[in-house]
């Protein structure tokens, strides 16, 4: 089999079938991604290749660190042309690394382009795509229309804006274009540093003071009113693990107090509180009938020096090996326990808590709403094949597949669609590959359903976007 | 291939050939399960399917409300037709969970069903079965029969009679029924309201006043006593994790006292105690030549309020994540230094935890028995082709898979004998592939002959069931 | 297929190419081991197969206790025929375990016999293995020949004479024997009992005093510039887990103090003392160019009857699943904030951690050196194929696999270099399969220079060994 080719990654006669005739057609709804609105609402154009394809990609940048190449040609002050040089003498090393394929299935997709990239084949690469960014129809709107992207959920900040949001919504794109509410600067009553600026723009977007708990409580919830307002059905968090010390009202106060006259809470006392919050956004979420979104398991800004140079997002992250099975339960039960348990998507970032996570799932569905508890797709180390694998047949052995929201791209980048296409045909891969060898039923109609919910029913249903 | 027919998961001529030459004729020694003795003794009949087949099965329960399914069909008030149909309505969105395997195994075996329950085939399903129930040989004593099931070892507390043991006994049941040895409320000094009721059993049943400790322990020595007199060879003990902390004579005394008049442990003293009785538990089994089962690292009765409304074993336990390692290793020294160390079964519940298990058993093996410490199958979330496939990898590459007692049900359904004929197809299927690509030697008998000892020798030696 | 015949683990036909024309005549290049220098330098010969086949081998020792063989056959008393006799009476039983590939391995590839070896055999066996082990080149020059091993790394503490290495290198053996830097005893301070005898020696082999921590420093120092001076490229440092707690210079100095006259270390001033010396070795690598390797995560001397009687090494060790992210984390950052980072080989005992370490690689790689931080290769009880398949799956998931540096045998025997076989026949089986089926660029040539690069040429430029 050739590589990359119309059947890549499909080895049985029903995967094939399952991927072409069903799967590949399926719209595209990315609920939650790292797009930006604003680039969103003003059709962004790019100027050449490095900026769309290198700008901002922390999984290249590492790889090209561990390639032995100079930072000035990954974030420094090289040319666009010397940074795309640098990667193409990369790509070659990443074989086996899900980036080779990504790389070439975005140069197929995108541009057109057949070629294995290497430093021989850069200059050409190199102007073609180029050439193809003039194109009308090289826009975010292209874009979204050319991959049938019915949704797409952003992450914003209570704090930001929904201006974008109202312009898109207004521009007559066909794409829903969702805000997702990430609170995560609420809980920093650490960092009084950090709190204060963020509190002040909260005020200004929220337009009201905010000297007590209680003020920051009413702003979090008009914001999130707003939020839905704006059509926003989904809330995320990032957390190394989940805060689990009971707090009361009176210890929450007092820790917002210190934090906003300038003293920074303790360990325990962040703990607390940050527990106590994410009660309060679990509710706000279950009166609603939003999805919360928790991701779990990320060290970040481990390294230092890096983390100093470059801030966040900048490929100096890595997978924690933190406990989390008895905090997470404690906070599923504290909201199960109050009749305000929401819906619920969990991403874990390290494979060993694969089963832990996916088991989990099961003692908290309430028989209210399909698949109400969900154990979310693989998740930025781990999406990629062995990854999705290891996911689904967490979530199979088990859980109910069939009900499963399925993938997103929790991308910062364009170039990020065809993750779906990867995710379908691994999926179909599975489903096809067990139905040839008996481990399935041999009914296509049903199989193919299965398919047709996981790339987009059960996600439209379950968030209930109206596309 | 279709689905479930006669080579279902055997995908090599080999896996094909050890299966139904040799695999799928051997008797079954299910040597831990939850079934009922009251149900053995009275050669218990079932009224209808539901009883038989929803009734207690928390597996199915689960599913059902991820399903959607409101609990009123599934534990609560609606009648046995109307938890039938919602279990029928979700079957077909059980795809690529083992429980959509079994159903259907289930349903071949037991009722000669070869239909795909769904909402429109229940009916039928309904109908056939509950006949199929009526006929003579539908009762436990028939279904013993019928899967050769030569050992059943139930699970049986301290405190509980053996009246229905001896019955059995003395029944003319050609399948030796034979206790299990399963002291877990002995340890419940922190909860004395709890504590207090159970010893008045153990009291009443070993005839005797429990004051002191050496009380508790001539008690629970006594009943060691009756249990192997009524054919019991196993002990068995559920913990979220092994307790490890040292503990004196007079310190367990103390606790024990306190317990005994009211006073909580502390989770400290609670730990232990736990401690001090496992060592003792350990001496009885090692005493008689018994074998030792631990069942390791389960998050029980997470959710509250399903807890409150149901009870325990009603679907709301799960994995933890749990360190298990230094607790475990702790404790099996403790009995090894002191010569009393007997046969053991460690069982893991998560995963991840597979490995950490499996190496332990080769530190603890001394060269008295074969295969004395083992590496027990996967159990209750692993009770399927992936987490078996894990188990018998991590046993393999660091113990002697030859060795192994193999499959047990851990079940409280008399349906689950097919369990034993799902373990086995994956266990031929293993061996016989890899000997098909010439990974294990192409000597027909000498595959025959391990997969004879793993099905059926090996626990009937191991645990000295003279059947 | 045959079993162990010339395409033994290579099930498609690009990966049987890819080992006969490619891998299986790359030189070896075995960096880290436990060989013998004084064997290497004396060009020992072995009386009989026990001697060479069972003495020391602590994996077989663990699967003859599992398989309730007696320790007066396995390390006691009894006769070497008689030993010999008892581990032939094992190997059958070892099905699915590694060691039953490696035995008829190594009896095909230094013995020329391709018998099974079973209590029909042994007799046999044992006669041609003896008559064998007489001939001429059946010596340790005559196997680092037959083998092309081209560097030895062994593994050496500071306080060790380096005579047998300069002897080595001056008999004119083609073979590059270099010793390892491990400093493990000098972490010693909660064992002032052991500590002293070592500074003992340590003083004697550097010619000095060691009275304060900074005259341990300087002979730490210069064993270092020895072990260079005799061509070591590496350190290596074996612990449960990372020690992270900070440590300044007087406080070390002052545990020091304390444990030179007598006074044992707490536990916790023991892991400041051993971040501090783990800081400081850290920077001697870093100066040197030199690679550390960390081989963390063994539960060790577990079984503490076992050890008593027998002492380290002898099969009582286990894998833990100790907490190693965090820790690990900080000390990677540690050296990178102050530019001391040496190369780092980063190896893990709990499979569960694979993508922990995997991954973690990838947040300290700083574009200074082409995989400077590597993931090392499955380690001891995952030195196997499942072991080894996971490794490179989380490698190549994470980080650059064709940087990667490859196998080690880590072995104390002779007979472990068809190790680097069985790896390469995984390796390439792993590649040669996923480009059949498309899954990697259908280009020979690059897949080829892949296997040249993991197999000898990326092990050869890491460490700088000029062979």
């Amino acid at each position: 089999m050739a590589y990359l080719d119309e059947n890549f990654l499909l080895h049985s006669p029903t995967a094939r079938r399952l991927f072409h005739e069903v799967a590949k057609d399926q719209p595209i709804i990315d609920y939650h991604c790292h797009l930006s609105p604003g680039e969103i609402a003003t059709n962004h154009r790019w100027g050449n290749l490095a900026e769309i394809w290198l700008g901002g990609d922390h999984y290249k940048w590492r790889l090209m660190r561990a390639n032995g190449i100079d930072e000035d040609l990954i974030t420094g002050g090289a040319t666009p042309r010397e940074k795309f040089q640098a990667w193409a003498e990369t790509v070659p090393f990443t074989l086996r690394n899900p980036i080779h394929h990504w790389t070439h299935i975005e140069l197929q997709r995108y541009f057109g382009i057949d070629l294995m990239l290497t430093p021989d084949t850069a200059d050409e690469i190199w102007e073609r795509c180029n050439e193809k960014l003039q194109e009308p129809e090289f826009c975010v709107h292209g874009i979204l229309k050319q991959f049938d992207v019915r949704v797409v959920g952003t992450t914003d900040d209570p704090a930001d804006p929904l201006d974008d949001h109202l312009a898109i919504a207004a521009s007559g794109l066909k794409t829903l274009v969702v805000p997702t509410f990430r609170p995560d600067k609420a809980l920093l009553v650490d960092r009084p540093d950090l709190l204060g600026p963020w509190l002040g723009r909260l005020e200004q977007i929220a337009d009201t003071h905010i000297v007590h708990l209680s003020d920051l409580l009413a702003a979090l919830q008009k914001r999130h009113d707003d939020f839905h307002a704006a059509g926003a059905r989904l809330s995320d968090h990032g957390m190394d693990r989940m805060p689990a010390l009971p707090c009361s009202d009176e210890e929450a106060a007092m820790i917002f107090d210190n934090a906003r006259a300038g003293r920074a809470a303790t360990p325990e006392q962040k703990e607390k509180f940050s527990f106590y919050l994410m009660v309060f956004f679990g509710q706000l979420d279950a009166a609603r009938g939003w999805t919360k979104q928790l991701h779990l398991g990320a060290a970040r800004n481990t390294n230092s020096r890096g983390f100093q140079l470059l801030g966040p997002d900048t490929g100096y992250d890595t997978i924690g090996d933190f406990r989390q099975g008895s905090a997470l339960l404690t906070y599923l039960d504290a909201l199960a326990k109050n009749d305000a348990l929401p819906k619920i998507v969990l991403y874990n970032l390290n494979p060993a808590d694969n089963y832990l996570f996916a088991c989990m799932t099961g003692a908290f569905q309430d028989g209210t709403f399909p698949g109400k508890i969900q154990y979310g797709s693989g998740w930025w180390f781990l999406d990629q094949k062995n990854g999705m694998e290891l996911q689904l047949d967490a979530l199979s052995a088990t859980g109910l597949l069939s009900r499963f929201v399925g993938m997103l791209t929790d991308s910062r980048s364009f170039l990020s669609f065809p993750r779906h296409e990867y995710f379908r045909r691994i999926l179909c891969n599975l489903l096809g590959s067990e139905a040839d060898r008996g481990e399935l039923p041999d009914d296509f109609e049903q199989l193919a359903n299965l398919v047709r919910s996981i790339c987009f029913g059960n996600a439209k249903r379950h968030f209930g976007f109206d596309v």
